[in-house]
């Protein structure tokens, strides 16, 4: 465990938090004027971004993304309001020449960040065009310009398909009870997972946009799952095919858009891999705002996804633990991240998989320096948890506690048990020798002492 | 579906509610006095507890069984208050004679019923002895006499171990930390299938009282669910050498009394059961306020247990849609038992399993009559959700708006697909072929509004 | 209670659900074409909407009323889609010209469903203007529209200002800390209560769109109470000068767009329609979805809010118990409406209040008929509510078992109490003088049973 | 703010886990032997119970409590489970004579802890007796024990009746619907506001244990609150009557042991007091746990409190985010003992109130020692959390940004609403003057980024 470099963004942060808070709004409204950048070209302009944010230092390590849907796509929108993002990039148009400049901005973005990943969806970097030939030609335009800025640092951590936002996905994709969608979402994952390997991509991840269901009532839940299993079938036959050697990613959700989200929680699609055989083939990516939507904290998943050996990946954000959707935060709790980090240390890290910002940035955060502000302290939380995880292991008493709790179980007929030689007869003859066992405190108030006094 | 022969208790709970509205508190106290029975033999009185309640008749085929525990044992005590619960059988110990009397009591409850199954666990019906040695004898006494009570007809649905309540399992039984305790538990389960044998029960259950954490910073999960797993393949092996046909059911709880317990929904207990290879082995006892504290429909738990083939037994009981802890509540929304006899109907029936009331009385129902009331109505709604689901089944329109919605996949293609043959490039093909697909109106509200008509 | 004329929508839906189970998808697309209506005049087209639709017939002491915003603005579109409803009616735009056609077709949808009443936000019914001035421009000119096509017997149950959608109203409207946003809604809300006064209104709504908090560390919530409170008093205060006679009304939620709505549930709006001295000039508008958000039953909030004098309206929909946020789903649940109409009946009915359907067609119903469908359900619905209530009030015995538990009161020294004379040393010397008080069985299952029984 | 003398626990701490963390179990079971303490004297023992703890130092003014009722009546009895605490001064029984050797134990458990104030119920201090009157002797009789013990120093927080745990209680105390249960009620809190008067208690809590319905089918809601309100009416002119100047409090919980208890929370309670006449003559204890149960942060809740000026008390603790029901736990995260502590310096403290564990151990925590660490990271918690508000208020950046966000209304138009002068025709006159408004960002991120640095 020696030689931990630890990330220190603490003297930064606060120099961060000094300028921002008095920063002012954008000066560059939706259409990009003369006095930004340089105004003409508003399909090639190759101007900065991000004027006066300078470039970020950190450890790699942590194999940290960028979400290029939430940091570019997102606008703010919601259920009850209109778009209220106005990057000075845009410029208002879903073109082909908007989503290169978007492009554009995002690697302005990684490069000031210092990370040297990114993840997307198709329908993210490149338009929809009127078919699916047209689209795949869009996508092929922008992947190109990605796979040129990206230059040799840079790299997908993983890409996947968008086959929840266009209506024809609305009662799924591979659990869509229309053959013609099946097809059509097939196609998708086929392009998609052909561009992701191309860009260097190091995994492909499946979330279950809409595979799911509204009600029971109108559903056939045990066909759309042997649907959902033919498909994941087919994936993997073709990676392997196009020689995609990147992780194939399940990302469990409970609910929302659907009532029933059939990859609820880790244990749920761990089932699923079981029952049709693909459980070598994939692993999971754990998202904590999910988590803690499914009922189960966060630190629970990524245990249950890791002693399934199917750990692999994790969408770093948070939920509001008394909000009931998933509110896609940057995770800055402190004692939370230790909580992570303590799972990611157990699993050996995460490579090929990291660290992926699936978080967005609050509908009232309206400003560029919002952005950095919410990245730096997500990736700065992270590496304090990393921090009190090193000072709870060189401490050591939590891990003693724990072990001394089990050590009734590190002797021979223990050893006997955990061999699965143990029958009843031979466990009730025992019972009956050694009578009343004394039962011993399992110090809970204690471990969370240390735990927190790690903090 | 034809010659059913539905419940008809309507008539009949009229009648019931006309005499019940006007009833008194019990007459008798804790204490038996000599007007209350023959008041002189307190350990074997064999007079009638229920004076004034007539026989109910009803078809069996629901195969309804009555819970030991909460109807005999249940006492009306909650975190907060004391017993409220002064049945005039109960002297106010714990001993034998007293397990007899109240094993008399169950068995004239269970015929004036009508109905011909019970659910116990051991410690429900016998008292712990000073060793195990004790509290089995003492097992033995009781279970003589159930067997004679028994006669031809009424036998148990199942049997299984109380491993919750002595403080030895204050940290779980199988997934103990301490080998004492799970040697205990052992012994504990291998007497309980013994009696369950002996008594002629169809299943045994193990539901995983405290099999599970209250914090993960104490607790090696990996490990104990390890345990879990040599413990049941023991179970296994020793029902085989009893020559024990009854099936091994798990019911599966989220929570409490853990934070998390191991068997948290239908889906982690099949996860667990293929992971460890005993798929083929178990059946899931369903409990209606398990699956909502879990965050799913009692119908999606139904489903997804019969889907994965493990639909064994029914939990009849419900929670309050507000409340956060297992209420179990006698089940009386006539929607709710729709949907349950919905599943139980697609299933084929339940046997060897059936539906246990594993429901209790309120706190503050505390009148003989209530107990009646209660399964009575228990029973009605059930009865009720089976017509309206044969009248869903004479009506077909439902079936017919599910069928449609799948009928591009009852073509060669869908067959294809279905039998895992079209790969990616084939349905590339299609897509493009194709255009883009038509979609079609899911019809969620007209699902809804036929099935509340046949309310 | 003589003369109850009962709703009997069931011959109706039975012959609804036969033709519609084989409806086709919408002829028409977006782009409305040649064969749909006239085709020629997108602004002015006068044609039929809905052909092959029936006049739907009723009593109306119901006083239903059509939401404008789910029926005619809902768009299908959720955080995860776009917008899947393309009625034909619709050419893409928002332009005041189509403003005024939708403006048509919701009253050949109220005249084809037989309701008298629709509610409205006035952004929903005419576009936003380039200035404030412009707004009001369209408003009044769609309003205008709308007054024609009232005729006689039409006319808003309520209208309120839409406060939430645009990007200014972000961090609330009435609650923003812009003073500017502040007197921008002041604006709004006063125009809004002058064309719902011209139209012949019969309430006003302030539904708390964004008037909460995101997160507490950037809020002063006392402040923030402070100024709604100024606000409101200002629309009292306006609301006199026009000599508007409906009542206005406050529509708890707990949450969603905020995290804390201020408005979270009716105990929380009356507390601070006390606090601020505004109790008798406001009543609430309890919607069923938002009172189980808020941890309550629809029945609890209908009852607070009448027990606090401020029963004044019910937005008609229902939530699924599994799901966290406000799903706005038609209310079909019979269980559920015959406890609403009971608190309807003890409240003597709702007027000048009524049912707003606020409720929106699932995402993935988009045949013009689920619109028809999805209301005339949930009108049944009611109407079959209403029906079991007559029954239990005809039947008497729940009424019966409730004044059974209560008729200690009903003596001399229960008047006493009652009337606020009896003191804790009165009390002591009859808690001495009686002894140890017999408890009462709560009769919970059989008031439950009687209750079902009704269904 | 200046003088601050924070509590550094930590040097403690870190000794207090070396040492504890290879506890042993305690030596002495229920039993009291003559190995433990002499031995001879079960009822007046006077020697130490807690052997080998030393006496632990802090300054006092965050007026810290022990709950005598968790603390010394906490049986680690669970629905699923007996008692598993076995304390060596208890004898299993609920003699008075045990009464008072517990009481001691409080005094000395105080002492060393060097907490100068504790909690109680009437009933958790003595044993209730066969009449009222043999209760109330009971109670006298602890309590003068209980004054000698007290000394100068030490005085009860706060004193209250238990009405909740006796079967008398099932269905509530002041609303219950049986007159001579509100009568018992009422002499119970007389003589609990007596005795809790007599021993100097600072003030007089009403927790309204089962004051709420299980159903509201069986309750007249509306009567019940009457009763309540007159009941607290009693209360207040018998304060009055004794002389007794202490804060009345009631305390919020939205559930448990009801489906609905009657002080949901903060507003539902403010609505209470302000319905009835009584706000100026409570305030409220808010619990932390309880908060989070009625889907609010413990931050709101206090925030809420304070705003309606009724911020009297805090019970620490905290619930477990993924649990729903009361949980009691120590509360150890240190952000949320930093928000907590940002409301109490808002509220310029609390005294007389101060801050009461109402915090359990956890069932599996059974060593005597697991009592003083719970106490002690408990106070170290809320300590650290204190020390975090001093850096926040000395950094000044979290203000700054709140007030930046109100400038607006710091102006004289701001002045002009905030007096309530502002109509709506002069604020749709500055509406069209001013034009759009600019929005700003909320710059949560950066809130939560400052907030965290202080952790």
């Amino acid at each position: 465990m020696e030689g931990w470099k630890l990330l220190l963004f603490l003297f930064y942060l606060n120099l961060v938090s000094f300028t921002l808070i008095v920063a002012d709004p954008p000066k560059c409204p939706v259409n990009i004027g003369t006095e930004c950048g340089d105004g003409h070209d508003s399909g090639e302009w190759k101007g900065e971004f991000f004027p006066g944010i300078p470039n970020i230092k950190y450890e790699d390590w942590m194999r940290f993304s960028v979400a290029f849907w939430h940091t570019f796509r997102g606008t703010g929108g919601d259920p009850f309001g209109a778009p209220t993002k106005m990057w000075p990039w845009e410029d208002g148009t879903n073109s082909l020449a908007m989503a290169k400049r978007r492009m554009r901005a995002n690697f302005e973005f990684l490069e000031k960040l210092g990370v040297d990943r990114w993840c997307f969806h198709d329908r993210d970097i490149a338009p929809d065009g009127n078919t699916l030939q047209e689209s795949n030609s869009n996508l092929d335009e922008v992947v190109a310009l990605a796979k040129e800025l990206q230059g040799k640092k840079i790299r997908p951590l993983w890409g996947t398909a968008q086959l929840f936002m266009h209506p024809r996905y609305m009662h799924g994709g591979a659990t869509s009870p229309d053959l013609g969608v099946y097809a059509y979402a097939a196609a998708q994952v086929k392009k998609a997972m052909e561009v992701t390997h191309y860009l260097g991509g190091e995994n492909y991840v499946f979330w279950g946009g809409r595979e799911g269901y509204q009600t029971l009532l109108n559903t056939d839940m045990e066909r759309e799952l042997d649907h959902m299993a033919r498909f994941f079938e087919a994936s993997i036959a073709y990676k392997k095919k196009i020689g995609f050697n990147g992780t194939l990613l399940i990302e469990p959700k409970p609910q929302e858009p659907t009532k029933h989200q059939y990859d609820w929680d880790a244990a749920t699609a761990a089932n699923f891999l079981r029952k049709y055989g693909f459980i070598d083939e994939f692993k999971l990516n754990i998202e904590c705002n999910h988590a803690t939507l499914s009922g189960h904290s966060c630190h629970h998943e990524l245990e249950t996804a890791r002693i399934n050996g199917l750990l692999g990946n994790i969408d770093a954000n948070t939920g509001d633990p008394q909000i009931g959707w998933d509110t896609d935060q940057f995770l800055m709790d402190i004692g939370e991240a230790t909580l992570v980090m303590l799972s990611v240390v157990r699993n050996g890290g995460l490579a090929p998989g990291g660290f992926n910002f699936d978080a967005k940035l609050r509908r009232e955060s309206t400003y560029i320096d919002d952005l950095f502000i919410a990245h730096v302290a997500g990736m700065d939380t992270l590496a304090r948890g990393l921090r009190n995880v090193a000072k709870l292991i060189e401490d050591g008493s939590l891990a003693k506690l724990v072990q001394k709790r089990y050590q009734s179980f590190d002797t021979d007929l223990g050893a006997e048990v955990e061999a699965g030689k143990a029958n009843f007869e031979l466990l009730e003859r025992k019972a009956m020798e050694w009578g009343e066992p004394e039962v011993l405190s399992a110090k809970q108030e204690l471990a969370e002492m240390i735990f927190q006094s790690a903090m």
